[in-house]
């Protein structure tokens, strides 16, 4: 793909995540930069006034932000290598819906989950279970959620495999207990070289995590 | 457009509302199914299992969900009339950009505003006004947040416009005063058939939301 690409980011977001694999995915080199979310640069405001949140592509100079956003973008300038979103409308349609559901379901409960102690984390513990069913009763016995190729759902979600282990850890429960066909799922998608290299290690986002839950005086 | 359509929705959703113009828009005729919030019907519960809201579009018996998903599929199973989404990918990422900001930034301030008093109330009017702000800086001197048409941006955030009334109602400000070319818009917009017969009465809005208020104990 031609052109520039810039990838503004911070190692521990499943959001930046999505945009790293979509980039493998499609084979498309970046420069990375690492923001620090307590002292955003001038770059990321500038080129993110609106949200002032990470992940941005700037490609050629211009930025594209909010990563299901981003991905659909990386996907149309370059249909023609591993295409994410089916062509089928309806099955576009259907896949949107899973992503979109992820961001309201999965990313949000997960958070109520870590980023609180007692009633609250449990009640985010609560949801983000019913969040998980979910995706695992849309997985099926699928290898991967659009059926036999890795696509636009899988790479949306599997960024929060990693934050298994944080979600595990701080709400005292097992994912591979309740829901063994999410954990395989999440192990088939390491196999491929597009995700391993772009999810972050797990064990280093449980140490951010608990590094912000100790900011927040827990 | 082939097939038969059904679309459960809710005279007062803003959502249900933006499927109701992207339909106009494309001149697909339709059969409209009206929900009762409080009641909803097993064809909903059925055709809407994860989330159990409006609007679900059924097309040839199999459902969409999630407005702007909706609107999207729509627009792709009839590009040839009135596309909604411009063709050119960055383009079209900042329409998403913009539909996405609506939906993150102006309903739930909306209903913050509303759906609350006092403190809660204002916080939520503060948000609104910094949320049309950042809306009427993005439209600038342009007839539509396009450009020169009518496409997804407009469609997506006209169906506040009737809401504006109830904004100002109950936060007791002029939207008008503070955003005159949002307003000027809102009345360009209203100019169109597709979306004129599409939106629901500010009044009746303001009747729906001042029910819910009394529900709700203010």
């Amino acid at each position: 793909m031609a052109g520039e690409f810039v990838l503004l980011t911070f190692p521990e977001s499943p959001f930046g995540m999505r945009v790293k694999v979509a980039l493998a995915e499609k084979g498309i080199e970046y420069e990375e930069k690492v923001e620090n979310l307590f002292d955003k640069s001038p770059l990321l405001l500038q080129m993110n006034p609106v949200h002032r949140k990470i992940p941005v592509l700037i490609h050629n100079g211009t930025p594209i932000c909010e990563s299901l956003i981003i991905v659909q973008y990386i996907d149309e300038i370059s249909k023609d290598k591993s295409p994410l979103l089916p062509s089928d409308p309806y099955q576009c349609a259907h896949a949107r819906f899973w992503g979109d559901f992820v961001d309201k379901k999965i990313h949000p409960t997960g958070r109520r989950l870590w980023a609180n102690i007692g009633e609250e984390q449990e009640a985010g513990k609560k949801e983000l279970i019913e969040g998980l069913k979910a995706m695992e009763g849309e997985l099926g016995d699928k290898p991967y959620f659009n059926g036999e190729t890795f696509g636009f759902v899988d790479l949306s979600f599997v960024p929060f495999y990693p934050w298994f282990h944080t979600y595990e850890s701080i709400g005292n429960f097992s994912i591979e207990a309740e829901f063994p066909k999410l954990v395989a799922w999440g192990k088939r998608c390491m196999e491929k070289e597009s995700v391993s290299k772009s999810l972050a290690d797990p064990h280093k986002i449980l140490d951010f995590v608990m590094g912000r839950r100790k900011k927040m005086g827990f």
